[in-house]
């Protein structure tokens, strides 16, 4: 690294694109921007932003920690788990230092580990408050998954305690940060597809709180703050705002949960929910414990229809769009959408910019949510 | 045909299946039975039923008489039209009698033509009452579309006719005879895919009263009765009751229409409606007026799902299967599902039996469709 790369590097970091377009000379300012933001960091993991994962179970060691690997900006550094031996395992997999390794209750002494700049919250869903807020208060920024809260309040708390730390809080919408659905969106905005006239969306899989461990916290309304809705709901519901680019104004719902099913004594199982959105467009959604893994949405416009199916998988994602004259399937290359969005937050810390799915967006769902079981509990709709 | 064969043909036509079986000897009861009904009628069209169509637009002349071709037990004998000159030249090209076209002025004279035994009414929605009645009152059987008519109370009184007359009143739900939806339903109840949670269907098609003729009448809520709803979400409603095999006990829905849509000054556009099974299961439908065409349905269950689209188009059915283990697409035959719906009347009146479709069939549908305008314009669930 030369020192005009060293200098573009820091004013990259610094979020100074004018600036450093204009340290590489007229005419170069485009190329410059273009090029990807860490060309120069590639070798260089001390440039990148060292993350903590906050929660060892199964989404966490079998989805994100092995995706570090794609990252540019962001490497694994800290892990805090309630299971030492579990950590020690896995940090020595990954290399990591045992320093490194925290418990829930020594958590808040991550303050001073300046390895540490963002914590990766992975807990089940009412403990995604508690450690979001002492993760700020240790001056760290925040990636937290989805749902963000289980309840507006601790939503609310969240963004507060984030901005008075002055810190980046980012909610986990992994879809957004997938090329199939941003290739979706981008048709959909271009009006390939016409005027969109309905958004259905369906997300589904089978909890079995008996036979894996993973679910089990699912179907505890004290952990998991509700039941399909909150898990995989959330999906189609984000997906109808994100293909829309408007926020609903009105939602109308039924759930359906089997009395005599002991996984839905305390969460719901099968829920319709439909939004109305301001242009007109309404979105018709779906979420269920109990049937077998679907995850898909169609986007209906008066020139054609695009399915994604499946929207929302980790890998194998799939599109197709139905016009008068045929259907076609266009073939996009799968990107690692962990990673992308690991490293979306990283460079908006790096670049002081907000990410694209800040608290608020978590927030904004987390209200629908409310507005959902409220007008399935009280039978009539409800106004958001 | 020997003197067995004719009387045994006397018996079926009289619905005498026992007697016939008794005629047969023991023993070939079962055989006799399982014998398609006309047999010895096949190279005699006087043996079939003779049917007149009342309306001649697009589904009538396009997609029903060319299909008497492949009946059995019903022949096109007259015709009813409001235009004399392309009436004459139908009845030309399907080598009917001039004496056999009515007017819709001089159609209660029918009642003297005995070659006419089955009235098909394929006028626009407000209309099927009136001449459903007047088709019964002049001693006809009549199959009518769907919806069978604007109110419950016209549905009622056109079932209450055709008791008086002591004549058969089938609504033409031809999904219902139709190849694809029923092998669905056979492996719905023989529990391949196990438990059902949900169902959710989407029809949809552009309407252009200005370009395409069969087109304007469907957005006069005159003649319509209302919009996509009655028009095309009624094959979504339906299927979702012929899939569960329930009927619904509560509706939910929202609306919406682009009040700048000159399409929709008078009926709906969009319509996205949840129907509750007492079994618990929910079914989540749509449809538009707007929205590029679609046809399809899912039955999710806890074992797989099952995907129907088209699920109601005349041809080109296609059925997919997804369970954990894969996904498979079961290579079904195509059926006319014209053809078969019709014979199945004409065999009904032929052994006195009620129809699979009968006018209780269409009345429920229309009860369910006029909860689901009360649900979204007074925004609450509505129990049915």
């Amino acid at each position: 690294m030369d020192a005009t790369d060293s200098r573009r590097q820091f004013l990259r970091q610094a979020g100074l694109g004018a600036a450093m377009a204009a340290l590489a000379g007229p005419g170069a300012a485009a190329a410059s921007l273009a090029q990807p933001l860490t060309a120069a960091m590639q070798n260089n993991d001390k440039k990148k932003l060292g993350w903590a994962i906050v929660g060892l179970g199964k989404f966490a060691t079998e989805e994100i920690m092995p995706n570090f690997k794609d990252c540019q900006h962001s490497r694994l550094v800290a892990l805090v788990s309630g299971s030492p031996d579990k950590a020690k395992k896995l940090a020595q997999e990954y290399g990591l230092q045992e320093k490194n390794i925290y418990s829930y209750q020594n958590f808040d002494s991550i303050k001073d580990n300046p390895e540490v700049d963002v914590v990766y919250i992975i807990l089940p869903n009412s403990m995604h408050a508690e450690y979001t807020i002492r993760a700020a208060q240790a001056g760290k920024h925040v990636l937290c998954e989805k749902p963000m809260a289980t309840s507006v309040e601790d939503c609310q708390k969240m963004i507060d305690a984030s901005k008075k730390a002055g810190k980046q809080l980012m909610i986990a919408y992994r879809c957004q940060y997938e090329p199939f659905n941003l290739n979706a969106i981008e048709r959909i905005r271009k009006g390939e597809l016409g005027k969109i006239r309905f958004i259905t969306s369906d997300h589904g899989r089978l909890v079995k709180p008996t036979e894996d461990k993973a679910d089990t916290w699912r179907v505890q309304k004290k952990l998991a703050g509700g039941g399909s809705l909150m898990d995989i709901g959330i999906y189609s519901l984000n997906a109808a705002r994100y293909f829309t680019g408007e926020e609903p104004v009105e939602v109308t719902a039924q759930i359906s949960s089997d009395p005599n099913d002991p996984r839905f004594k305390e969460v719901e199982d099968n829920v319709a929910f439909t939004l109305r959105f301001p242009s007109g467009v309404l979105a018709s959604c779906t979420s269920s414990y109990s049937y077998e893994t679907v995850k898909r949405g169609r986007i209906f416009g008066d020139k054609g229809w695009l399915d994604l199916d499946p929207l929302s998988d980790y890998d194998k994602h799939n599109m197709k769009i139905g016009k008068q004259d045929g259907k076609e399937e266009p073939q996009l290359k799968e990107g690692n959408q962990f990673a992308a969005e690991m490293d979306h937050l990283s460079e908006c810390i790096m670049q002081n910019k907000t990410p694209r799915t800040p608290g608020e967006e978590g927030l904004r769902d987390v209200r629908y949510i409310m507005a959902i079981y409220e007008s399935a509990r009280k039978g009539k709709a409800i106004k958001v």
